[in-house]
């Protein structure tokens, strides 16, 4: 942390900040600026409040230096980190689709879309009735079951800070795919898989599925420069939901291919066979033709850039 | 629903959006205008998706027009909802002052600070140890617990669209301190009292603790617009937490006098008896002096406005 | 427009709408729904004020669902809008791109980085010094300059809803940049393009340049849905400034693979010989060999959607 | 400025950024932490580069320590300035009311509002028509007008960041009202009054008028905690507009109440004859009943505080 004094700060304001500092067992390294005297501290295990010291005498600001995380950086390890759902794999550096509808309505209509979407080369699917599944959990007791039925649990965007949730799924043996929450800053987001993983479960898997924003022209927008600012601080893979992200299916496929382009190491896609028949959301679901057809321009485009 | 075709949206498309409509046992009013048709539908029961016009021929946009909640509103009931809490109440034209550590340390702490807050005016107390009490709850079995020894369930902004939470909520028999989420917008916020209602529980205060925006001099902005925008549409009581909706010591005042001055039913407050040795979020309480003065304060401003 | 009743509002009050938006030369389209009564409004030729309707007794909103704008729209011209610098083209479906240093620093260093963008297809030129040069202009007499040295008018994202400068640069023979403004809504957007167009220039080209979220890993969140967006709407190209849009300059390179993948007719990138030795802004800028192998990426892309 | 390295960052890597930092004549501090080594700068006269260092190897990030202002700060003048406009007065301890509507339309309903807002206390009036006038200038001709014509020069939210505009106003011997630009943080609004300072002229108001946000249920989202926080760092006046601050007729008067109570130094308020037949912004001005009733309470507030 860095203590930022006031330009017309005393001698004794200064003193006493390093004094406060001192008491409380860390070390002092006083800064004389050409305005301003800073004065950074070294030597705390964990975070320090901020504000603790923004009300002490003289003292203009107090700024955090130090991240929170430690389990999902890259200073800890720097191979990334490949989670296995069952055989199949996300962050190995293929591209990795996760398809499927929104809700399942009937089988007959489940085994339809996962027929097709796994000519296209996905290998998970949502919203359950396929093997390789990834189902969200809203609650402990919802965890169990998908522990018994699934492959991979989602915990979605409003979940993100429910530690009850969280602290459940760090004990589980499936892996889990985490979702930003809509206002979450970067940081929020590392911090709930940091959370996850130091209960035990390192499999984690971001989903990058847009913030909220003033614009009105998308029902979230989303945030692409999330995949590099991730990578430069995590192992952990970072996939990007293009549905739920832009809410309209006309924005599907543009931003579907904006998510490789970027480098993220996957996609989430909602499909369906009859959009116009769809129960829920299904005005931002791709048709099966469409889904082919945006399946091919990604690959392409995951080639190009490895 | 109002559906808005393009300006040269063909005779044909137009036709073809009527036919949906009315294929969904709907009401179509078609509009032509001086460039563009709109199509008006009524005869729905619950909300239609937007999105599923959206995609129709010729459309250029679809616009909801019913709001999504019910129980909620003025339509439903016009006297101002009171809300009992061990017999103090909220909503019933005098100031509510909710007071307390964020935190309890010790229990003679607790203590020393109910007793002065409790001279202050305050009837309420957060953080435990005290009658009539504020607590919150993560989870089912946190909901529980504060049903056995609290007087009132507080949901926090985190928890806000935990849908499982706040079905646990609607069930019980204790009045319910509603926080709005960080990026909530007031019709998510009221959607989420509209569920617990929907449970059986009405008993239901809003809480406003500032919303996540590009601005950097405060942890959250607190957004007082929120309520004359709530008193305009709904019966429920709202108060003003002006400790988190700042997250620095030296605005809590400020605001709070705001908070009470915009019209709010009560307030929110963190009061400590030494803030330079809080454990957490220190920075934010006011100490005992602060408070006192505070509350004179609110209390003269809210006799102008009444 | 659309005037919303509220549930309980008295035939006395529906009537009195209806009666304003008769003495206004307009009709008024009674729906009665279920539980409200909405009117439509047909017939103005320009906007009507919603908060004109929303004071009215009974009414609890008015939604407009006119767009206020005319020349951009593809009701207006279907064929997409071919800009021309000098003989080189924006919009016609090749890649544009338009490189170069934020500011002049010296004419040789100049010289070299037109002589290598030249060299990776790039075939515009920012900051000056070189044929086909777009330059920013700040005010009337800056229009002046650039009229004489320079092939395109930049207008920056703080001058967005400059409506005297708009007004100047609508009246020139030269073509316009408009960058989006960071907190404009798409709408504002447009309608700072349409007013532009108004005064006599077709010649716009919008460019995205990020706007002002809650974010903190970039100067800026990049909204690339903004594209799909444009290009349902407006004939006029649209392309991606990823220096500025991120701010950083690891992230320069993802986002431009991501705005030609989302379909952009064009990036603006800024190069700069010796980045740890530029003036200003110099972190965002890429070396000439991170340009050069950048636009090898961007154009295979290209060929990829195309 | 405070360079933050990497964990796992070398000694060599250390040294280099030291290098760096000494190259440039400034002296570089280096703190060795428990996880982290940072690197404290100073001797910088003016602002740094942040991203200059973040591309060094190594480097985890770069903090900026010191404001870029110096005029409108209290450690440089710690008496509060009063502005004087024709010898009325703001930021002299009484509450200055500016008032009138957003546009002229004839000259008897000037006079008419003058006449009334003059008896409810108001000393300014707004849009013109009267002694002590508030006027907006949009571009340099403009500034000519109102020296000519007014009182005090108004900068609107849109020409926050015009810098043209913003040193014509600072070479003006008029008093300047400079509104915060919607997307303008805290620090991005102090400087443009700085830079208006930095021409000579001294005679500045802060005017805050609400910024954009996610929230639809307000035109602008007014951000009453920027009072606190203006008043802990700079010696200039600041007023609130709740007129554009709010954008609805309903919530002017109960958010003008919540801006004294915060502290502010006046309010701006649109006033009207008859709301209902206003040509612009008419529904979010009071009435002159509601004007008068308002005032009553905002001195009532202003005297519990003072």
């Amino acid at each position: 942390m860095l203590v930022v004094m006031n330009a017309n700060a005393t001698e004794a304001e200064i003193a006493g900040v390093v004094h406060v500092i001192e008491s409380l067992g860390l070390r002092a390294h006083t800064m004389p600026g050409a305005t301003r005297t800073a004065i950074g501290i070294t030597g705390n295990k964990g975070a320090i409040s901020l504000q603790h010291f923004e009300n002490l005498p003289g003292v203009a600001e107090a700024i955090r230096v130090s991240k929170p995380y430690k389990l999902i950086t890259l200073d800890l390890k720097q191979d990334r980190t490949i989670v296995d759902i069952g055989g199949a794999r996300i962050g190995n550096g293929s591209l990795a689709m996760i398809a499927g509808p929104c809700a399942i309505e009937t089988h007959q209509q489940a085994f339809a879309i996962a027929e097709i979407v796994k000519k296209s080369g996905a290998k998970f699917f949502r919203g359950g009735a396929f093997k390789k599944i990834v189902s969200e959990a809203l609650d402990e007791p919802g965890v169990d079951l998908v522990e018994k039925y699934a492959d991979m649990i989602q915990i979605g965007a409003r979940n993100m800070q429910n530690y009850t949730l969280l602290r459940r799924v760090g004990r589980s043996k499936l892996p889990v795919l985490l979702k930003r929450g809509m206002a979450a800053t970067l940081e929020e987001w590392l911090l709930a898989a940091e959370y996850i993983m130091s209960e035990g479960n390192y499999q984690v898997v971001l989903c990058e599925r847009g913030v909220r924003t003033f614009a009105q022209h998308t029902r979230n927008t989303l945030d692409l420069a999330a995949v590099p600012a991730v990578r430069r601080i995590s192992h952990l893979p970072i996939i990007i939901d293009a549905s739920h992200g832009t809410g309209k299916n006309y924005m599907v496929t543009p931003l579907a291919r904006a998510g490789v382009a970027v480098g993220a190491d996957g996609l989430m896609i909602e499909v369906h066979c009859k959009p116009e028949e769809a129960l829920s959301d299904g005005a931002q679901a791709l048709t099966l033709d469409e889904f082919e057809q945006m399946a091919n321009e990604v690959r392409s485009i995951h080639d190009v850039i490895n």
